[in-house]
């Protein structure tokens, strides 16, 4: 006996991604990607990124738009509060990361989506960025992102979406470990 | 003999900062902030941030104004490119974070900045997200941060001043040491 199931559209090309990692299999040089952004300040604490550019498959590219985003502190920090601040920047990346992966993991097995949202929320002691004790780590303390999901699927099912999509992310894995960072001064 | 020096002016309150740093110590608890994002899937990889509320100084509070930030992937993942990617977003926290302490750092030191932009870039090998090669990292295989600086300051002190936000920087914690991230479905 045949059954049929309705094809799950969430709005991710899967065949896409899946041709692309056929054709970099034969070309891994091509996967090099370099992310960028220009970062100009204002005054105060207050600054303005831009991204534009990127390199991939070999060669340099740009996005569709380019990106302005102004950062700053809270007027609480004596600062004007022209935009989030630096560290809400790397939530806003670690929630759309995870949710982009649910979409593309769901589309992959054929389960519909109808709707995901997150509350993406992290600890931190500012006795840390202040200087007042090095016993306190300048970063979060920790980071709990809360999903809920309405989704043609059973409980487990969703659950199982969720641990995919952190075993997937590129910033799960920037917040979770260590990358070396330079900075320099041209 | 009396010298005079003019003073920085770098819109940076620092005796405000070195208050609330005597006001804390007081009373530590009220060093304990929660930043919040809440993320909202559109379609395919496409989200919706919005960053608003966060809890600081023993209460909840708000941003001036609300933000929303969308993020997507670029056309080459087949993807509709409605923002900035998840990454992306990380490293514009990085590159804010280290400008607004500069400023600060220079403000505190006397530093009169002219101007200060940086090119922050990560690299990525995208057979890690692609699931590819188990062995290749989902994140940056590493961030290269370039300052640009124009100040009333020699070239050793500006790179002291770069120095020292690294030191005092939370994203550039964030993104060097390991920090715990819970996932749950509510």
């Amino acid at each position: 006996m045949l059954t049929t199931n309705a094809a799950a559209d969430n709005g991710v090309n899967v065949g896409a991604l899946l041709g692309a990692r056929e054709a970099l299999a034969a070309a891994p040089e091509a996967a090099r990607f370099r992310w960028r952004t220009t970062c100009s300040w204002v005054n105060g604490v207050h600054s303005r990124s831009t991204v534009e550019g990127f390199f991939g498959l070999g060669e340099e590219r740009s996005h569709r738009v380019r990106s302005v985003l102004d950062a700053d502190h809270p007027e609480v920090f004596a600062a004007e509060d022209n935009g989030p601040t630096p560290v809400e920047y790397v939530l806003v990346g670690l929630g759309a990361c995870l949710t982009a992966g649910i979409a593309a993991v769901a589309q992959h097995r054929n389960i519909q989506l109808r709707s995901v949202s997150a509350t993406v929320e992290g600890g931190m002691d500012i006795q840390g960025i202040l200087g007042m004790d090095s016993d306190v780590r300048n970063g979060f303390n920790g980071i709990k992102v809360t999903y809920r999901i309405d989704a043609d699927a059973t409980p487990e099912e969703i659950r199982a979406l969720v641990a995919q999509s952190q075993k997937r992310s590129a910033v799960f894995d920037v917040v979770t470990n260590p990358t070396n960072v330079t900075v320099e001064v041209a």
